[in-house]
């Protein structure tokens, strides 16, 4: 017997019909004899619908009151999983962010778990209830409502197995796991049966949609196993997300290949090489809120060198706005950008260990023609940005080369 | 100053329109200098679409798990409506019935309030706030959320008013006020500028829809002065619902005519007239949950007397079921039965010292040729059952001859 929390997307709980779905799974797990912790987001479609409600209202709704809106999206979820529960026999009670005590700060429509205070999970589980828990949502230390903002469920799923110390964090979405690349893309890309959490961050981050980088982080910290796996196939073990400590070292070079086109990059050219030079540049940036992903800069010629960066899209023209008086007051030659690239990178754990992996990835792209225009590399990843319209064409060739449509 | 408690109904927060009215009618009394204590109930529709979701999941749904469901329709309106007077420029905070401590019993679907704790209330008042809270819901003692039952908005309102010792708990609803007859069957019907909670209370039990019968209840309870308003027509001044002792006591002898459709009558005939027989008609009837309404005996003839009462049509059937064995059993002759039935009354605390108000509404329906089925009478009403298609022609007559279209 084990305790386990999962958290079911809202594809998965939908609709009536799938919130019954849900049930039946979650009374399969129970009949096995584990204790389960459920956590639900909102039905697809209901978290837009309620903001679009506010924005009638008040074109910039308040945070505060928006938390207190959108929140009722889970609660809802929370209600009629615990009624189609009750239906099928079992013990269920639901319980939203604020009844469990999900501490969280006052950041509201972006809150940070603090503690989650379990006594009442526990005495519930104890009696063999399913405890059904509303994601996404917490409570600060004077009683407001708060959310973890968007995709915040998988966190509090993991947040609950941290705390509650479950075996194992099941994460039920869309897809039936973590790939070697995007299936809609590759075709014969391959579902992981394990991918380590150093791996997970990076394709989180690279844009790949399976989980929130957050939770990610989270997991990582507390040690909490987590595991990906599809609310519709009842087959597929999905992937296990593991300490790399914990396995065989039998790990794969290569684990998948990512990509991300809601970049841009903007170089400026001729920038002075002295100290100082890069916080100029990308100091007004920050404070403009705008994150910035990839940052390049070579060796200097002659005291002077170009300096590349990329931002999100929906960025792209504020910062190039904000770049002009500084690009002026360094005294650089221009600048130069463009929103039509893409980032392709090649992610895993072995490449530590295997040298010529950035050599075969570089040859791989100069056999097709694809010019490599940005190179940044991590200790597990290798990205490069390229042109946009290659990006397909990269993933497919990458995806072969290295192997990946075979089991590792 | 004063502190004024406002409850506005369903329909007057029904669409983002409606709610910004509501937040210029709020900014309007606060800017006169008041504090101002906001009660909504969920957009109107809200409450049945939840409901009705809830019953795709499970027939009968869970009654606590329906109670977190269905409180969530007055969560959305209190942070809409936050949302309106921040967009004002009003400074407001939305609470849930949890977050103010509105603590009730366990009874989910139908709680009662036990307390509320004003604290957070008053702290917020004194800074500036409107503070908005959700209608009909609480908390149990167990942190469990409950619901009040439908209508249960006007009690919360109420309740609030009492608790902070407001001057005045102000209903708005889809009608400026209490009439003497309803305007859609006699259109010289005027509105009453002030009843009595006395009053109030009858032509609630009555089926006037103008008031929950429990808020009147509480109100009359812990003396809260009352007003019925519209939330569309920004002149009138409703009506005020008084304590016959405030008052000078110039009342008009009848304050309206009232109605109700929902009744069938049940005469069991030839009854032997002895101790304990009306217990055992009624005992069974009130075993199965069925409310008896009017009950009326009258003299008997050579120890044998008929025995009639009403109850709610949609109890008719189950109560002849129920009755067939005790017929039976007590050896009546028979039974009478019919739901094509009206019952029509007239209320005003005035009749208490005025003799011949029943003659004359008796005299009044036998110049129409209506034929009176039933009589009873409280002290500040009469009631007769009548045919019920010779109801509004009853109601039209009577509204004339006791002259209620000149003002009292």
């Amino acid at each position: 017997m084990a305790l386990i929390v999962q958290k079911y997307g809202g594809t998965s709980v939908g609709s009536a019909e799938r919130i019954k779905n849900v049930a039946r799974r979650v009374a399969d797990w129970k009949s096995r004899g584990h204790q389960l912790v459920v956590v639900v987001s909102a039905m697809a479609g209901e978290t837009n619908r309620l903001i679009a409600l506010a924005k009638e209202v008040q074109a910039h709704p308040d945070p505060r009151e928006l938390d207190v809106m959108v929140s009722t999206g889970e609660q809802v979820t929370i209600a009629l999983l615990s009624m189609a529960l009750v239906e099928l026999g079992l013990k269920a009670r639901s319980y939203t962010g604020a009844q469990v005590k999900i501490l969280t700060d006052s950041a509201h429509t972006k809150a940070r778990i603090v503690s989650i205070d379990e006594t009442r999970i526990r005495a519930d589980l104890d009696e063999g209830c399913v405890v059904v828990i509303a994601g996404f949502q917490g409570v600060d230390a004077r009683g407001n409502i708060t959310t973890l903002g968007r995709g915040g469920s998988d966190t509090t799923g993991v947040a609950l197995a941290a705390a509650l110390k479950a075996e194992e964090c099941q994460i039920y979405t869309d897809v039936d796991g973590v790939y070697t690349a995007d299936p809609r893309i590759v075709p014969e890309a391959r579902r992981l049966k394990t991918v380590t959490f150093e791996e997970m961050l990076e394709l989180a981050s690279l844009g790949s949609k399976v989980l929130q980088i957050r939770s990610v982080e989270f997991a990582g910290r507390y040690r909490v196993r987590m595991r990906v796996l599809s609310s519709f196939e009842e087959e597929s073990e999905g992937t296990l997300i593991t300490f790399e400590e914990d396995e065989d070292m039998e790990q794969a070079t290569i684990s998948g290949i990512a990509f991300n086109r809601d970049e841009a990059k903007i170089t400026i050219l001729g920038v002075p090489d002295r100290p100082g030079i890069a916080y100029q540049i990308l100091g007004p940036i920050g404070d403009a809120n705008i994150d910035v992903d990839m940052i390049v800069q070579n060796v200097s010629h002659d005291g002077m060198t170009d300096f590349s960066f990329t931002v999100h899209r929906n960025d792209f023209k504020k910062t190039l706005k904000i770049l002009e008086p500084v690009v002026k007051h360094i005294k650089a030659r221009g600048v130069e950008s463009g929103d039509k690239i893409a980032k392709v990178s090649v992610v895993g754990v072995g490449m530590r260990s295997h040298a010529g992996i950035a050599s075969a990835m570089f040859r791989t792209l100069a056999e097709e023609g694809i010019n490599i225009e940005m190179i940044s590399t991590s200790e597990i990843k290798i990205s490069v940005v390229i042109d946009e319209k290659y990006l397909e064409l990269a993933v497919r060739v990458l995806h072969k080369s290295f192997g990946l449509e075979q089991p590792g």
